[in-house]
């Protein structure tokens, strides 16, 4: 059985870091597609005021797209101007991220839940004109910082709305790392269920030390696609370790040692993510990362 | 359903750290008895000379088993003398460690593991004697440091050997954190299946991030306890973050979470994990005990 896997380090891992370069990205890039990376977020289409890392969005993903590189690329799209400078620099498979808690959601793009559906529906017919795909990610799908726990109704309602619009690819993001891996299973079940999705993945924060623990659930459920992050960076950067992305190369490291495939190279993967976390001068949370592969130190020796 | 967790921080926590005092671990004690933890290792009867932080074992037991605490109290020991000393000590609960692997086994008691379990034998005879009950430990059960990954046959080879000998109570130790949570599951099953245990407990490390998923995996397929340690403590002080325990409170915040009973308050137990990673001037690894559990921010606020 193969996992497709997608990184998003480049967007989610670099997000609320000091701004790299573009040659930076685009030499993590190459590292990614080295180690056979095929899913990758590539950045975010938001105001550079207001998310600077992400202020070389157009150039970054345009280069990469001119690449043609043999990977799928997303660009993270909130509002219809995002989409408009995401279809320009060239990208055609496009993530729209609604919060389902409304308190999370106003935070976020200062728009109501209904208010950021509608302004999808305006997504979603710019990006048919150019034969692209829209996932509908939902933010705070598992519990919201200011709202606490989230129901899966609540997840589900906005769903329906989603497939009304003729949408069948769904992202469920536990953005503030809440999820216990029952609520991933009953949540990923539940949308399989009412949607029949053509692709539904499921993006985690390890923030408790639960992102393996529901990937596994959400893989086992039927979940399609798990997002990671090379040495789990991401989150914020004044609570050091509280709020990483799922490290990638866990994810990797565990599937491939359970017998499941995600054409990944893990050796090329950690060296990805020493090169990424060098470059931030940060400090890797993944485990595989700092303690190595299971036995790798016996094939070193023999 | 309810959940048996055993503390090991006493043990395998400090074990290779520089001895803190009996006085130090009876505080300690103290705080994980008001956390509610009601089954614990308290030391290691092996040499002082290997073992310098065990070396106020008899000192530190007996005073405990003189509070008659209400807690199942367990003391590890290797070989015949080791338990001489612990019954002396007032131990009725001990756990006999070998290792399925003969290269572990003779690196950590000098022994083949057939003579090994001839020392077992006898052990078994002088507990017996006392009304006590004896536990046996398979260590690298999931993987050897020496000679890599080991086959459930192995395993289920020295519990059959065990069973023959009267014993119904295993662990499965998971020694260097090689363990994926499909063969927790395998080995679990099997030796359910093969020996109708009285109790089997399994115990992990977290050296590649997986003690969660494995620890979940395990109690699904029938396991009745799961280990873990304070703060994560315990592992070589000389591989940073590399190989300590499963961190308590991240088992007890997830089973919790999935409405599983531990009879443990998390509170307390991170307020027992701050005072033990204080008192060895440790960091926890434990991602709870890093960024607070779920939702407990709203709690603060309300």
């Amino acid at each position: 059985m193969t996992v497709r896997l997608r990184d998003v380090t480049l967007r989610d891992g670099l997000q609320d870091e000091r701004p790299i370069s573009t040659e930076d990205k685009l030499a993590l890039l190459t590292h990614l597609l080295a180690a056979g990376v095929s899913d990758l977020e590539l950045s975010s289409f938001a105001r550079a005021d207001r998310v600077p890392a992400m202020a070389d969005a157009e150039q970054f993903c345009s280069a990469v797209v001119a690449m043609d590189v043999p990977a799928v690329l997303w660009g993270l799209v909130l509002n219809l101007r995002g989409a408009q400078r995401a279809i320009s620099a060239g990208m055609r498979h496009l993530e729209f991220v609604v919060s389902v808690s409304e308190s999370h959601n106003y935070e976020n793009v200062r728009r109501t839940v209904a208010d950021s559906m509608a302004e999808l529906a305006r997504i979603i017919e710019l990006v048919t004109d150019v034969d692209g795909v829209v996932d509908i990610t939902f933010a705070t799908a598992f519990g919201c910082p200011f709202q606490g726990p989230v129901a899966p109704e609540a997840v589900l309602k906005v769903a329906e709305q989603a497939m009304a619009l003729g949408l069948r690819r769904f992202t469920l993001a536990d953005t503030i790392g809440t999820a216990m891996p029952n609520e991933v299973t009953g949540l990923v079940t539940a949308i399989a269920r009412l949607a029949e999705p053509e692709e539904l993945g499921i993006h985690l924060h390890d923030t408790r030390g639960l992102a393996i623990a529901n990937a596994l659930a959400g893989i086992e459920a039927g979940a399609d696609r798990v997002d990671g992050a090379l040495g789990g960076l991401g989150g914020c950067p004044f609570a050091p370790g509280a709020s990483g992305n799922l490290p990638l190369e866990d994810l990797v490291h565990a599937l491939e040692g359970m017998g499941l495939h995600t054409g990944i190279d893990l050796d090329e993967l950690l060296g990805a993510a020493r090169f990424a976390c060098a470059r931030l001068g940060r400090a890797s949370t993944s485990h595989v990362g700092v303690a190595g592969p299971r036995f790798a130190h016996l094939a070193a020796v023999s």
